[in-house]
């Protein structure tokens, strides 16, 4: 049987999701927690977003294949958390439903990038997951400048690139709001992301924000096709995955095999 | 001239806000702080309300007293900060209105207490402030056995005695939601507080909301007029002080007077 489990971390002690031999990973702490629990040599897990060291997550999405769960999903959870650190809690354990893949049945991810600008909009209680940005930040030059970005582009110049991968991505939303709290989120939606380019966007678009670059320049640099130094990759702990999405029941086997087949 | 500080703070590491010898206290960090900044041997503070160990601010209120200001409360707010951790922030200075007393002069303090119930509502991004619950709580319930603790009381049952001390304050709110993201809040609101005041009537409505106590049960420990063992007092961490109400400006120095009288 295949379970789905909702998962959320706290990244900013963790060398990110992907297994590392001698580093403390997610995929790591929850495959030891869920083989100790299970009493097995090990379990293999497969998730929907692989976030990068000190990146967070509220939706991250996982499956995992068991031989048998006679227990039921719902005291799965409560052991697993018992075991669990508290920076890494699962949230939901369900069995999935036929097709399901957390990887390949997803149509979109959706991260947040929060950023204080503000001594006022400076909150301690949130400080690990909210960027502290020293200069005031233009949220409606943002918003600008992320418009063109949307839809079916090549995203080279926002991704590191690894060999053979495509960097063509469809990225649904980019909206920058303030928050009642003066809080700056970004939230930005797509099919997908390749590596680092959620943090890249958002580097390039600070340097709207505190006028450092015209509204024009991140489509100017999309455009060019090629990395430019003058875009930072903003750190990791702004950035949380907050929900991945997926299609009706009964469309989920069908948007894996046309993910795999797209990737391949 | 008197400066008004409004601060922030993650209590988790610090020993409460009242200063004491060889301890990392909120009131010992800013006044270091403030020192610093304008090179003077010492700073006295005066706050709105005295943190218990352990416990959060978002909203506390504070003054100091200044021989001159020359360079402006946006550049000391500035210069502060840059000398403070990150777990201790000033949201805003400016110069406090003729007759402000930041301890005196407050009409009411509002706290939120927190709670996780469940796996779902557990996240682990604010578990900092957020207390995890084991069983699920009947908000429904704590809220009907709040209302009878409303009002002009004497709170003897919920507060550690302090010799000659008055028990006896006016509970404005005392509320119980649950957010849309599960999360159980307590908004308390009072005159002010006596000690562990919020935490022990917590600790008791918790003991309602999970059905090993009866609804009637707080009002009962109320009426007893002394601190009943079976009440447990909340853990700190999801506590915090979210506002500090004052009354207009022209009403501050008589509100500091009465007040004042009151105590005394």
């Amino acid at each position: 049987m295949r379970l789905r489990l909702d998962v959320a971390y706290d990244g900013g002690d963790f060398h990110g999701w992907a297994a590392q031999p001698g580093l403390r990973t997610v995929e790591g702490e929850l495959s030891a927690a869920l083989a100790t629990v299970l009493r097995v040599p090990s379990v293999a897990l497969t998730c929907a977003g692989r976030t990068d060291a000190g990146v967070h997550a509220r939706g991250q999405v996982v499956h995992v294949d068991l031989e048998d769960l006679p227990e039921g999903p719902d005291r799965l959870l409560r052991r697993v958390n018992g075991v669990l650190a508290a920076d890494l809690r699962v949230r939901r354990a369900a069995a999935a439903p036929d097709g399901f893949d957390a990887r390949f049945s997803a149509v979109w991810r959706r991260y947040a990038y929060r950023i204080a600008d503000s001594p006022a909009a400076a909150d301690p209680l949130e400080r690990g997951h909210v960027l502290a940005w020293p200069r005031p930040l233009d949220v409606v030059a943002m918003a600008s400048a992320s418009e063109p970005l949307l839809g079916l582009q090549d995203f080279a110049s926002f991704c590191k690139q690894r060999e053979g991968a495509t960097t063509i991505r469809t990225l649904l939303d980019l909206t920058w709001t303030r928050e009642p709290d003066g809080v700056v989120v970004a939230a930005v939606r797509a099919d997908a992301f390749c590596h680092s380019m959620v943090r890249s966007l958002v580097g390039c678009l600070l340097a709207v924000g505190e006028g450092r670059r015209p509204v024009a320049w991140p489509a100017e640099v999309l455009a060019a096709g090629a990395r430019d130094a003058a875009v930072a990759v903003a750190p990791a702990h702004g950035l949380t995955l907050e929900e991945v999405g997926y299609p009706a029941d009964d469309e989920l086997a069908a948007r894996s095999e046309q993910t795999r087949a797209r990737r391949g």
